[in-house]
């Protein structure tokens, strides 16, 4: 028999179908459909695999895969490869799911960038597209076109039709509502309150679409093919220009009644009184430790070891200023220090709450190891509340990726609708 | 047709079943035991009720549903009342549950007083039972022993057998796994680290058993009869000589990874700085606004305002501090500001984390209205990260209604096994 390795798909329950529930006598099309589609979700894991694999790996019997398998290819999801490797009797014929049977894309809206990313069925990436958005750009409308633009662009490069993009997921920066698909307030972008992104996406480019927070899509990249492979309850926080959370768990995001969970950039951080929140004005802890607060403090320090005229030194960017602690700078190491101290604070208190399994550390700000070993040292002083950190192994492009898991997980069903 | 009103019965969701899959052909033997459950289960969210009723409530067919019911009679689940108010045709015979059939016992552990209580299956109560425990007996071993004399009390009190008692939740004011029934540790009693306190007492009385956290049992109790009915997302607080929450998320108490979710009593205070957590000693905001740290504050203002020596006013317990403040004493209005700017600050950092519905205030100090409308005020100054707020409605029988609640749950599925 031919060795099935096992891929790995995007979790069905990242997005919420209804369970299967059986509730009257079971109704033969019903099943009919429940088997080809649980058959071709085997076939995507094991991909390519046999006939006999499926019988053995579904527990259904041989004719029920045969016409399955049959109905599978008269819809261009599968295809026959010919013989297999032999484990001694009748060759096998190898099956393949046509993974170009259609494409999903990804958005990732930024301040001042959108990304887009286009992936087969299998979730392989086939291109990416991004532009930076002036500041006339960053209108819905505008966002909007541009998307529609760069799917274009994508489709192109690929030599494939829009038509067979069967689905798109966009990050937003902001607090969305998955269900209805409005963008509730990006205080980042240019009038984005109550936005419904998601109609528009919709009758823009005629393309199913979700909507969703930039973080949490990050989450659930890391989750899917990222730092948190594997792991059912973990918190992801982002730090860059903002700082956030995506809350995964139990295998799935955590939205919250207001769709606002993991809003941590108010959170608290130490010396700092608390004041009334609002959406419009940034948080405490990410004016702390956020990229702007991490460079205050780096000038900061400068000032006080009067090295401020080394025109060279004050120009640095966050992730520039951790790696001069990596290289041994103390006043460097002093910034990754104060960063840490405060991350690990925040993180105290949200473990305490969620005793998550890991946290992960992503965005531009927070992936740097040097930020996640610190950190991580502080946590261990603790007898308990002390997850583990892992930086996030995807960066900048976490986002995109998550976008790619949820299209891939909405269009799951609809390939045998 | 006789009226049939809904019976809130605890949720099955709140112990974790695996859900009922479909994976190969129907198998008849299985779908009998699926619709006697269910058609129970029906019953005994419209007791009483008519055949006819749960033919068009569960909509399965009237031959299908005699068979389930003379099942069930045979077992003495369900007891024939004989005639129900007829709508016109053949009067219909009412059935009912058979609620004494069977008895569920709760437990809870606190660090000064056993208290338990015993229900029938329909979750009645019908009888409670307490003991204080000395030094001495705040070992497992004679908590033990303690349980189940309490629980012969109550039996004999009822005019019941002790077989009768299909099942025990105890609470125990600690860390639990409740998969192994371990209790990890519980500072506040007397040898409680890794004790295996649902073996212990398994072993002790031959009932099957299931251990919880005692705020968590609150939680779910309060989810179940109290001020959270119908909420799936929100935070049980519990003040009192501790400091504790029980999550609550999509309709199930959140544990997490080391079982320790909800242990906010070590979260920051506003004006401590942090040090390292140690787990056997009280963390900041349990120093703060647990009821000792209450009353320190009161001491504190006596004291500055030269009242200390009104004797009767010394002795104050947190609870009677904010009722002064009910009556307008000034330093116990300041008390409650206190209080209730601390807990705000802890609720908000909670709120931006997982947006709960609702934020349930309970335990001896917590539970108090005062306290909650302070809480409310300050929490509104927000605009968002602004849960509601409501105290307990179950007080501190809270744990036991959990307790009943879980058991109620686990016994379920044995009642056909």
């Amino acid at each position: 028999m031919n060795t099935v390795e096992k891929m790995r798909l995007p979790h069905l329950s990242t997005v919420q179908y209804p369970p299967e529930m059986e509730t009257g006598p079971s109704r033969p099309a019903h099943l009919r459909q429940v088997n080809a589609r649980g058959l071709l979700r085997l076939l995507r894991e094991h991909n390519p695999c046999s006939k006999a694999d499926l019988v053995r790996l579904s527990g259904l019997s041989a004719p029920t895969v045969s016409s399955a398998v049959a109905h599978l290819e008269s819809l261009g999801l599968i295809e026959n490869l010919g013989e297999g490797e032999s484990s001694g009797g009748r060759p096998p014929g190898l099956l393949r799911f046509h993974a170009e049977h259609g494409y999903v894309a990804g958005a990732d809206i930024g301040g001042t960038r959108l990304r887009m990313i286009l992936a087969d069925l299998n979730g392989k990436v086939l291109t990416q597209w991004s532009t930076l958005l002036t500041e006339k750009q960053r209108t819905p409308k505008a966002v909007c076109s541009l998307m529609h633009e760069g799917l274009k662009v994508m489709c192109q490069e690929e030599s494939t039709s829009l038509k067979k993009v069967l689905h798109l997921t966009a990050g937003a920066p902001g607090i969305t509502n998955v269900d209805s698909g409005i963008v509730l307030s990006a205080p980042n972008l240019k009038d984005w309150d109550d936005v419904p992104l998601r109609t528009m996406i919709e009758k823009e480019m005629g393309i199913p679409a979700l909507v969703e927070n930039d973080t949490n899509l990050a989450a659930v990249g890391e989750h899917w093919r990222g730092s948190a492979t594997g792991v059912e309850d973990f918190i992801f926080v982002a730090l860059g220009t903002g700082v956030g959370a995506g809350i995964f768990l139990r295998g799935r995001l955590h939205h919250g009644a207001n769709w606002s969970a993991g809003e941590i950039g108010y959170t608290r951080a130490e010396g700092c009184s608390r004041h009334p929140l609002q959406v419009h004005s940034p948080g405490q802890l990410e004016r702390s430790i956020g990229g702007v607060g991490i460079e205050k403090e780096w000038m900061r320090l400068l000032g006080r070891s009067r090295r401020a005229n080394e025109s060279a030194l004050t120009k640095l960017r966050a992730s520039e200023i951790f790696d001069l602690a990596v290289d041994g700078d103390r006043a460097a190491a002093e910034v990754v220090h104060y960063a840490a101290q405060i991350l690990a604070n925040c993180i105290v208190d949200l473990a305490l709450a969620l005793d998550p399994e890991v946290v992960i550390l992503g965005g531009g700000v927070g992936a740097h190891a040097e930020l996640c070993r610190a950190t991580e040292k502080l946590l261990q002083q603790n007898e308990f509340a002390c997850p583990r950190v892992r930086s996030s192994s995807l960066g900048t492009q976490a986002q995109l990726h998550g976008a790619i898991s949820l299209s891939l997980s909405a269009t799951e069903n609809r390939l045998l609708a």
